[in-house]
């Protein structure tokens, strides 16, 4: 198998998990991987049901767009992810997901505050909202959605924050593998939920203090980490 | 197998969706199908169990509610499906479920408005409201039902807006065939609990912009649509 | 297979149904069911789970709570199941379950305010709470637990309102058999899920408009019914 | 089978009981039980996932830490299980698990309060809430955290509180077996879901009745118990 056929695998592995985990509803997401060397990305194509793909249906576009190989139709979020690839050097993979609380987060326009150490395990910090996109930006539309997440990472670092909210749509999550990213936006999916839920019970609930924050992601995510077996 | 035979067995396997899909407690909720050539409905018999269900147990009646195909009683509110059909040319399929969260916004009696891309892409804004029934509307209950829906819709583009909420009583969606009904009611249900949870954050959460409203619904089901394979 | 034999074994079969609908966690919740011409009552055995349960272990007793069959020790709030058949003549089974959302009514000590179609489809007006018991009641706790029932239902018809909640505890339910019990048990805790949610949405949410209710439960239980197919 | 096989065996069993019982998203939970007589403590290896998990991978180290058995390094929180054994005589098991609900309120910095008898038929009164961790204690975190929540407990009886909240971070439970600390992280989550729920109904619910909350926590574990078999 080479190289590009083991990328639409995972892929298409992965794009299952989404559903596996309960991130999607009907065909409401997406995830992706690139080759950076071939500076290839493979990712689902449009409106087919998860459980239904397979990885010969699985599309690879250039970072341009330009279709590469396969008979469908990419996703139509393609553009926003090409724009994440392009800004972001050190993403493998991308995921899209209306998952329902991290959605709800987005419609109502609010960041996801780290409450907990749950949060501050996989996000060093709140989970940062774009701004609406323009009338005069939705021409190229998908694009411009990529460029509004990138904007809002000015001064952010996209390794400790692989999240973020678009206003009045939804949630993207990333990582150094598409398997990571799947990782990020199910931990994305339930810090929105506990925060939900938090925000109900103490309206005005305040932030984790920053000393246990930033031990907690420390201890995972650090040069000096201790968690896990790697 | 006659073309009968098959809308029986459509209607059998999208009955099933509706359990599937968990959609419906007991026996809460029905799916129709309707054949325009040949001006027959085919719907789920009342109180029958989704599991159970058979294509030989589906009934099928004529516009003006006659019994023509079935042994067992009809779903106790075919004469909303005939309202509506009868109403609406588009309609290929009808779905009435009790489901959760979309019955939440009809016993508040509050419109499920737009607040993001997830609703903007099955719904061209936010899902109606019908008025109560009066006393005197009782006796027609189940036809009453449909004509107030109807009344809801004068102005509205039952197309563009693919389902509605009766007023203390429980949603109807509806597709140009019982799979996108069922569609529909799969995504109204995931909208409502959205809205829920958002309108939850933040009470006055304002309403999708309209651009992207339109931008949204456009890319999916305008005539330059873009979303999905067809 | 003799009449206990039968009884034994559906018994049996309806604490397994209460599993499979989520109404019970770890072994919170029993039903049980009369044979009113031998003055018997089966019951699921204390402590023991939903998946284990068989025939063998249903544990008889008479009206009285004398032990007639079964080596296990009966359910600890058999004398509250004794209380209700003793009491109200129509009930063929009981449900106790502390499923979730009805249970947070009784810890809330609010009736659950008949709210839409669904409701009125099962419950002919709001779901009674029960008074809390008092400290001199604790001796013969369970049996009290059922006086504090009877006595909340002194001018209802426990036929039109098959449930209620004991206060700062969790529901009963019942029926003419013990699956009509476990089936409103089901029923009650999705209408009061519904209500939970509903008040979230219009925390003066008003009831539904009696004529829709008696509509509504007269269509399925009254003597001109013509809900399902008997 | 020698007796740190088994050991280990059920240590890796009741860590699978974790993730069946819905308590663990990723790898966010562990359990541990101790041999008293000699001394031992066996854990879940750090970020494992719970169906892969085999008895060998199970880690075994004395009270002070120190690796007995296993290849894998231990569970980052296994100086906070420690602590917990050392100061607590009566722990056989103990479970830590970010479950949704049990964490909001750890996160919201809220005890929870005995709302009704689900809640006393497992803890007898409000589960407890630690204090947050200073910037000095953030060295030995893990073992600190033990250190505040064996601080909560004084005057509190860990037999009859078999659970706590670390504030901003999520719960402890434990019990004489390590099944029964499982059992009691199941029912601290389903009764952090009703007392939720019963706050969002009514934010001033009061605490259950000493008399009630006293009877329905003798009754399943005093001297007279008489609630199960045993």
């Amino acid at each position: 198998m080479n190289k590009l056929d083991q990328l639409c695998e995972v892929v298409c592995d992965n794009n299952a998990m989404l559903a596996i985990n309960g991130l999607v509803t009907l065909t409401w997401g997406n995830a992706s991987a690139i080759d950076r060397r071939a500076g290839l990305v493979a990712i689902k194509p449009s409106g087919i049901e998860y459980e239904d793909l397979t990885p010969e249906q699985i599309v690879v576009v250039d970072l341009a767009g330009k279709p590469v190989r396969g008979k469908l139709r990419p996703s139509t979020d393609t553009p926003t992810h090409l724009a994440l690839y392009n800004a972001f050097e050190s993403l493998g993979g991308i995921v899209h997901a209306h998952s329902t609380y991290a959605t709800m987060f987005a419609q109502a326009r609010i960041e996801i505050p780290c409450l907990g150490t749950t949060h501050a395990d996989h996000f060093a910090g709140a989970v940062p909202l774009t701004r609406q996109l323009r009338p005069e930006e939705m021409d190229a539309y998908e694009q411009n959605t990529g460029r509004v997440i990138v904007e809002r990472f000015e001064g952010l670092d996209p390794v400790r924050i692989p999240g973020v909210l678009v206003a009045g749509h939804a949630p993207f999550t990333w990582g150094p593998t598409i398997a990571k990213a799947v990782e990020n936006a199910v931990a994305l999916e339930e810090i929105a939920r506990m925060a939900h839920g938090t925000l109900q019970l103490r309206p005005e609930a305040s932030a984790l203090e920053s000393h246990v924050l930033d031990k907690h992601h420390e201890r995972k995510h650090g040069a000096k980490r201790y968690y896990g077996q790697a």
